[in-house]
Parts: structure tokens; C-alpha cells; sequence
């Protein structure tokens, strides 16, 4: 058994159930070192591990699944799920409920009778949320990368050039600079678009009135980094840097609340007192942040209404902003990690107000 | 109403039911124009259309969407779907069971009640399967971009250059010159790679002895393009290239059976019986094709077991394989509209037999 899946293992008599099928692609890889797009991973509370997957995966699981055994799926993969838990004794079956459709959920119950399936939610992904050694040094690998990617594009960044140049021009940096794959859509925006969070990267040519946002992200060995900077015009008005000074100062004060034992929730309210205090309470618009790793969103999530406490290992993007609706938006985003302690911020581009061109 | 949902609202009561749940983003960008990570569109047999979406895009979808009314969602989504159901008299909700979590289904089936939910499949992407002229407009632009990056790439074949190099640059390309998107990580696989349907492109250096695999695509105005060329090493064995023929006059087969009123099955059984006749009918291990549209693997499938009758204004990927584990593999893929007198090749790309470099 390895020791995320024993990890795992030990949080399911807290579900009452005993045994899991792990269906969510993420979360096999993450257990199993594997990557296949049709995996099925049986984990029974007394510590056996079961993968099974279709025949274009089933040659290189043998060879490379972390797992205690390695079967071919049948026709009917639910079939196959029943089979294996014959002889296995397991009388509740936790299933990720979030990572089924509704379609493949009835075909699961069906197999097994509904008595013996119980919906779960978050079971592995809590366990993703403490980051080991090797996963922080990934993250800080995507991070170094992207870092370079945007030093990159910055000479590029002259009036004239359309949002998209700039994103393709950074993917292509990162891709050819040895990424896995791209977080997300890169997102460029200029001007107006900046005040819209999800901004679709489009065909605006940038002008020497605008702020340039850019959010990016590139996966390095499986993990991704998020970050965002926020560029400001070459001319504007005092009021711009005024409002990026705001951010700042929030960006500030949520990572000085980033500890082990701290409510979730409190770099997210320290961060918006700075905000409503400079009376752009109503203007930052998400919250606080989120947790990085395999997937670019995942636990923990960085509400003001989050349960819990953070953990030392766990890797958080701080991304305080103020948008304004149709005129133009500032955010800063880092990744945090927390420390035994305190916290590490792990990337280093500068944060200081500063134009672009 | 639009066509498209009046398209779908035809199909209403052979399902049974008096109205229609939309979630899938894909399916809701086709019907209402309007591309939302979260929206939920609502259509009744009567041929009313409620648009539903968060407050990220809630100010886009008002200017934008295509639908009777546009509304912001509450907190919970089921529970505004509820509402938005009171006065329609809908006694039958069918949902899109297999792009719905089963921990969203549960959500919507607590909300409305189990006894007025139907979970169903397949209901837009059988409307989708059928092209608009306007949709064949975009798939023949997103197949002469790729083509175009497969013909960019081709004088960078040379010995030592690795797998990855050539699909970053076949996909820097391929945006840098338009494309809204690739339609997936595209395959490089050189020498034994390429005898794994799903190669994950590495870095792996060619040899004058590798075969080369390329399979690619990308979106242009939403729709994708999905296209394969194999090209032979400059120094192989002659039955390297008895090889090639035997997948080419297989897809001569397949394409020779599309036209509508066709068994959809049909093209599979022709392209197997060539390649069987050969002795090579247990390495063409999967089906011959799919439809292509907004998702680059869509309805119909083109499988020897597939139901059904092909029909004008289909775009179907024709492309036979034959692989030989751990040596080499070979695939033509092109991209087919069924037009009414038969069909047209909509990819360009020469497929006879022809060395790299």
C-alpha cells in the first residue's frame, strides 16, 4: 500500500463506508502515479488496493500503477467494479459523487443494489489538500517557469499589440520551456477587460491608456502554478495607482493571517477590511483564493465562509482585486505555502506598483 | 425561439416530457450562442426558453443570449430552477444525465422531487449530429488551418528533432494564425509511439528508421477540425509500406459507404474487411470514426455496432489504424461531410504513401 493511498484509507471509517472507488482521473493519478482517461481505483478500509482500466491504458498499468493489484475492465465497467468485490467483504461502497454523472451514478447503483452505495464527497481531495515535499518542489518548479514566461512578454508590451499575441506568445514560451500543459486559457486582458475577472483573452490592441492583467499558469511534472500581475498604463490618472496600492495592501494583509491553525477564513476577511476600508468593498467580487496542485482549483477553498483551519503543506493563491465595472480592474495573485512556521510565499515577481512599456 | 431550440423542443415529447433541462456547456453555447461555465437553459415543450447563469456572466448573457428571458441564478441553482419552473406547468423535467454530477442530480431531484425528474442522454447532441451550413463554414476553416500547420512542420522533420518540438510548434502555429483553441494535445509519435492509438507525445528524438504519426486539430469559431497523417521513414522494410496501402485502401472502403440513408455501421464493417483480407484485422483495435462539431468526439459514432443511418449534413472522422505493439503504427484520419448525393472529403491533405524529410 502506498502512502497516499493509506492516507485515504485511514478517513474512511469516517464516512462509514468500507471501501472507495475512485473514479475522478486526478485523483487515480494522484494515488496511483497513473494516468489514463477511464481508470477505476478500488480501495477497501482494510488497506487493498484494486486499479482497473480499459485495454488502451491496461499494458503500461501493469507496469507502472502504485496500486495492489491491476485488472482489465470488462464491457460493462460496473460489472467488472461488482466482481472485484466479491470475496472482498465490503458492505458500504463510498463513491466520488462529484466525479460521476448522474448516468454513470444509476448504472454504479444498479450493479450493486443502491443499499451498498454511498455518495461521497472531497474523500482524496483532502488528502491533496496537504502537499508532500516532492509536490511542493513541482509547484515551485511551474512556478519558476511561468515567472520566466512573463519576464518573456514584457519588451512585448508595446501600444499596438492585440491581448491574443501576448497569450499565445507566453504559452508558447512555457510549452517550449518544458510545461506539461497550460493551467487554463491564458487570460490578457487590456483596459476594460481587465475589470472582468474572466476575461476572454480577445483581438484589443493595447493602448497607452490601459492597464494590462495577465493570468497565467503552467503545469510542471503533473502540478501548476496560478498567478496573476496587474500592469498600469504609462499615463493615468493618480486614482489607478491609488487602487493598486489598495490591492497591495490587502495582497499584504491576507498573507500575514496565512498560518498553520488559522481559520480558513481569515486571510479572505483580512484582505476585503483592507478593501472596504479604502471603499471598494463592493468591488472585489470573488473570493480570497484557492488551493493549487494537480488541479489549478481544489481544496482548500479561500472563502470568508470557509470551515476549518489551514495545515502546514497546503499550497493557497492569494488573488485580492478591486473591478470597475467597464473602466478597468487590478489584481495580484501569488502562490502561498503554509509553513510549520508561518508561510513561504513561493513566487517572487515583484508586486510593486509599476507600468508596463 | 431559435432553430436550434426548436429543434430540440420537436424532440420533447417523443421523451417523454413537457420540458428540458440544459447544463451542459457545450450544448448551451449551441443552442443559445453563449459560451458560461455555469449556465442552465430551460426549455419547454411549449417553446419557451429560460436562461439561467451566475453574476460573472449574468451582464453578457443579458446583451448576448439567444433565449425568451435571461435570469441571475440564486445561491442555489436547484432551487431557482424550481422557481423558474412554478407557473410553466411542467409535470416532466427531463436533465442531461450524463453532463450532470450525481451530487448535482441529487441537488436538482431534492428541489423539484424525484417523480418530476427524468434523467436522459443524448437529446441536444442528437440535433447537433446534423450540421448547419454556417457549422460546415467553421469545420472547413478549422481543417484548412491544420492543414496548414501539418504543412509548416513538415521541413522540421529531420533526424534528432524531438516529439514535443514539433507539437509545439504544429500548435503555436495553429493559434498564432487563428485558432480559438486546440482540440486536443495533439500526437507526435515517432517510431514504436506510434503503435499507441493515445501516444503521449514526448521527447523522444526521431530516426531515419521511426515512422512518423501526427493527430491533430483545433477550433476555429468554436468548431474543431481532428485530422491524422502518418509518414513513412526514408529507410523501411517493404512491409512497412504494404502497411500504409492496406490502411488507405481501407479508408478508399469506408469513405466509398457514407452517404445518407447509409447504415452508420456500414463504413466500419467495409474499412475492417480490408484490413482484415490483409491479416491484419486484430490490430485495427478501435472504431473507424466519430462525428466532429463543437466537441471533437460527438454523435454520431462510427462503429461496427452502431445503430442508426447516416444523414446529410453529418461531419464524421473516417480513420482506420493498424498498429503493431512496441514496433510501429499507421492512420489516415480524414474528415467527411455527408452531403445528399453522397459525401466530400473535406480535408485536403494527400494521403498516399510518403516518406518524412
Amino acid at each position: 500500500m502506498t502512502r497516499r493511498i493509506r492516507k485515504v484509507c485511514r478517513t474512511l471509517a469516517g464516512h462509514k463506508v468500507d471501501a472507495l472507488l475512485v473514479t475522478h482521473p486526478v485523483n487515480c493519478r494522484y494515488l496511483t502515479g497513473f494516468v489514463s482517461s477511464n481508470p477505476y481505483l478500488l480501495i477497501t478500509a482494510s488497506g487493498d488496493s484494486l486499479f482497473l482500466t480499459d485495454s488502451r491504458y491496461i499494458e503500461a498499468a501493469e507496469k507502472q500503477v502504485e496500486a495492489d493489484a491491476v485488472r482489465l475492465l470488462g464491457k460493462d465497467a460496473f460489472k467488472s467494479i461488482a466482481d472485484a468485490l466479491k470475496g472482498r467483504r465490503v458492505r458500504r461502497l463510498g463513491f466520488e459523487a462529484d466525479h460521476l454523472s448522474h448516468a454513470r451514478a444509476l448504472k454504479l447503483i444498479e450493479a450493486l443494489g443502491a443499499r451498498k452505495c454511498k455518495p461521497l464527497i472531497g474523500v482524496v481531495e483532502s488528502v491533496r489538500a496537504v502537499k508532500e515535499p516532492g509536490e511542493i518542489a513541482a509547484i515551485r518548479k511551474a512556478i519558476r517557469l511561468s515567472e520566466r514566461g512573463f519576464r518573456h512578454i514584457l519588451p512585448l508590451l508595446r501600444p499596438g499589440v492585440r491581448e491574443r499575441d501576448i497569450a499565445i506568445e507566453l504559452e508558447f514560451f512555457v510549452m517550449a520551456n518544458g510545461a506539461d500543459a497550460l493551467a487554463f486559457d491564458t487570460i490578457v486582458a487590456f483596459g476594460p477587460g481587465s475589470s472582468v475577472p474572466h476575461h476572454a483573452t480577445g483581438r484589443r490592441r493595447l493602448r497607452d491608456t490601459d492597464v494590462v492583467l495577465i493570468d497565467w499558469g503552467a503545469h510542471v511534472r503533473g502540478y501548476t502554478s496560478d498567478l496573476t500581475r496587474t500592469l498600469l498604463p504609462p499615463r493615468m490618472p493618480r486614482r489607478t495607482r491609488d487602487m493598486y496600492h489598495v490591492v497591495a495592501a490587502a495582497r499584504r494583509a491576507a498573507i500575514a493571517r496565512i498560518r498553520p491553525r488559522a481559520r480558513r477564513s481569515a486571510p479572505d476577511t483580512a484582505a476585503r477590511r483592507v478593501i472596504e476600508a479604502a471603499g471598494h468593498g463592493e468591488r472585489f467580487t470573488h473570493s480570497l483564493g484557492h488551493g493549487i496542485g494537480l488541479d489549478v482549483h481544489e481544496q482548500p477553498g479561500l472563502s470568508g465562509r470557509a470551515k476549518g483551519t489551514l495545515r502546514a503543506g497546503m499550497v493557497l493563491t492569494v488573488e485580492p482585486g478591486i473591478y470597475v465595472p467597464g473602466r478597468l480592474g487590478v489584481r495580484i495573485e501569488d502562490d502561498v505555502l503554509v509553513t510549520p512556521a508561518g508561510c513561504e510565499v513561493l513566487s517572487r515577481l515583484p508586486t510593486h506598483a509599476r507600468p508596463w512599456g
